[in-house]
């Protein structure tokens, strides 16, 4: 299990988890930017993740397809904005590849990956345009479902 | 004057003007990218520039100052999310720098430079995510401010 850090947010439009996972931080990045990766932890389980279609730079696909247990897919398309690695991945549903505008920007995640002696300091931020997307997003389980894929990536990550 | 070329917006949330300028591109290029340069033809006279402060990279800020001939002045930030010197830069308002939310996303700006014979090829297009936004930004002037822009771009780049 990952170790639960304090972490406040930027403002109020945005929601943040931080976590202690015990695996060195280049790890931690693969966990986030290889498809077949991805794949392992990505959703809370028992849902899983259909297909896995990235390009991790800027301007870069993140086409990634959620399905639940009873086998219905949700394919979510966006961007990467930005991709420093083993430090930070920015991405956002606001664009999909080409820099076309999506039909609903939701947010925008900003991922950092920070050394604490071995271990990695993973901190996830989701910013939303509105207040009501933020709220939203938190009763959908944000912390909860954030929260339980960075015990799964945990996982992946320490088997690498 | 730049000749106007015809330009079919990719989708029904997009506004696109299109010139033919007679500068080569890289002095295009220069004219959107130093601020300087910025501040002699990016609004139709006798609206001016005030405050330019710009860091042309992905993720780098797009901040300007507009000011309408009474002297009040209109901030507007922004952010860069791709620039390929000479051929290709894309803004937008949907960010401040450091990938903050910003208030209410307004429109992406995807601007391509291309050589035809020692001229450039200026497409700009502005896409936006939702139709009332687009329509907003047609009755503002759009095609008409944009245009009589790249006219006054044209003018500074034949000066360089």
């Amino acid at each position: 299990m990952t170790t639960i850090i304090d972490a406040t947010p930027s403002d109020d439009r945005e929601l943040v988890i931080s976590r202690l996972i015990d695996a060195p931080r280049d790890k931690v990045w693969r966990c986030w930017t290889e498809a077949e990766l991805l794949k392992q932890w990505f959703v809370p389980k028992p849902w899983s993740i259909g297909a896995v279609d990235v390009d991790v730079r800027p301007g870069g696909r993140s086409n990634i397809t959620m399905r639940d247990p009873e086998g219905n897919e949700y394919p979510n398309a966006g961007v990467y904005l930005e991709a420093v690695p083993n430090e930070k991945l920015v991405f956002t549903d606001a664009f999909t590849e080409g820099w076309n505008a999506s039909q609903k920007p939701f947010f925008v995640g900003v991922l950092t990956f920070e050394d604490e002696g071995g271990k990695t300091r993973y901190t996830a931020r989701a910013r939303h345009w509105t207040m009501e997307d933020k709220e939203a997003h938190e009763k959908m389980g944000f912390h909860e479902g954030w929260g339980q894929c960075a015990d799964q990536l945990e996982e992946v990550a320490r088997g690498l």
